[in-house]
């Protein structure tokens, strides 16, 4: 049986009871982060525990022990006999179960906080040959900075993309490119690259973090600049980022063939250089 | 101890367990319908029906017993003594439970049902007086039509409102002014009632539609058109409205006195008329 963690216990997954009061279930009133353990460390935990902080932050969550995620997730990956290989940890945390209300609970409820943990397979042949991905108007709120579980508009976006026999749904809001339903994108246009820069229309990515300091570092010029749609056939390469995803390249995007259909030279320098900086941090 | 219903049964509260992958705690996937007792039947039941199964569909959650729904309401209010109270019953459908994953659950799942009710004192006071309400950018996504759980915008605007001891929270959107955190809103102008339209960017009220409908009936000129923020100076009255608002009027809107900063002849000409008619149903 699978253990997870619950409100400060490492538990059998069959014995968690979150209650119908959980202001998460009633009104995705939370946040979560997702981390990745390459068999021996977990990537840029700092970055995801600074980023989690500021969720908490912006939510006005009060979870005093968040900075035992790091411990809790590693415990959780030797419970389940997962720290010999490659797993990830996803963490939850709601403001609490209380009385069906829109204001906060009055007094304060402890928080829900939840997590598990999860062999992870790699996806290496999509990482190699590039995936094609929708193009759609971005529905979702105004607050995409916040790592928050409010993310119907986002399964919806994306199950509509998988119908459509596509890998990752990009939103675009107000004519420009924001990012993908669970990713952010890259964009090659005349040598340099692009990405929409840190705002509240977009999630700020550790990965997208780390490849533009990759970039930076191999001497790639850089715009923090969103793209508009229209300009998408001036686009040579593309990529998305994520936890999961890492560096993939994007082949096609909304119906158009990004470049030669095929990963372009910037997008598999960067995969390349970030692909060798896992394999230096695992030793 | 109080009796709520969970996929098909009616069970004391403390027995239900949300599976910790329930796609309504991890997504927000998942819609909801609230609808009030008046001592001896359920108000536009018929149109609640019709909103929650809209809902679904929308959404794509197939609950093959969504018709089963004012009965359950009915045996909730029983078996918890509320019959002859005024009372409420919520209910929430969401996708189901299934091992997290952006994409819908595939094979589908049975959708978690769950409904409760509790006895409701309503609010006469500020139904007599009115309510100041604040003014702010609407944050929430695009699908305001769906009558989802993803409701995170809402609570903390509807939050920043109390906080500001106010009692709704506005929206406007573009320098339009569309609803509330959790009511629709109506004006006068010229003697002429306004409000947003039906479209993707305001929940169609149930008590929106029958006061459009008592509005009619009372000769009261209706344009179904979203108010500018930059005319609220030509407001000469304004309210809210919602199922446990009924008609309440608002008397500050955004720290402007709405008129002489007391309920107008127009308002309460409604809120008399809706309240008679309660009146009558209750024979």
């Amino acid at each position: 049986m699978e253990t997870v963690y619950f409100n400060g216990k490492h538990l059998p997954k069959d014995e968690i009871r979150i209650s119908p009061d959980d202001r998460g279930f009633l009104f995705a009133d939370g946040i979560y982060e997702v981390v990745r353990w390459y068999e021996s460390f977990f990537y840029d935990i700092t970055s995801h525990m600074v980023r989690l902080k500021r969720s908490l932050r912006e939510l006005r969550i009060n979870w005093s022990e968040a900075d035992s995620f790091p411990d809790l997730a590693s415990d959780l990956l030797k419970l389940n006999k997962l720290e010999n290989q490659p797993a990830m940890v996803y963490l939850q945390v709601t403001r609490g179960a209380s009385r069906r209300s829109h204001s906060f609970p009055s007094p304060e409820v402890p928080p829900t906080v939840y997590a598990y943990s999860w062999g992870f397979v790699p996806d290496i042949l999509f990482k190699e040959t590039g995936i094609k991905v929708m193009l759609k108007d971005d529905i979702r709120w105004s607050r995409c900075d916040i790592k928050s579980i409010a993310l119907l508009p986002n399964t919806l976006s994306f199950q509509e993309a998988c119908e459509n026999g596509l890998k990752e749904c990009i939103f675009v809001r107000n004519g420009l490119i924001t990012e993908g339903s669970h990713s952010n994108i890259f964009f090659v246009i005349d040598g340099t690259l692009f990405t929409h820069p840190e705002s509240n229309q977009v999630l700020s990515g550790i990965t997208r973090k780390n490849i533009l300091r990759i970039a930076q570092e191999s001497g790639i010029k850089i715009r923090e600049e969103a793209v508009p749609e229209n300009r998408i056939r001036f686009v040579r390469e593309a990529f998305i980022s994520n936890t999961s995803a890492e560096v993939t390249p994007v082949t096609e995007l909304g119906g158009n063939t990004v470049g030669e259909g095929v990963p372009g030279p910037i997008t598999r320098l960067i995969r390349d250089k970030f692909d060798n900086e896992i394999k230096v941090l695992k030793g």
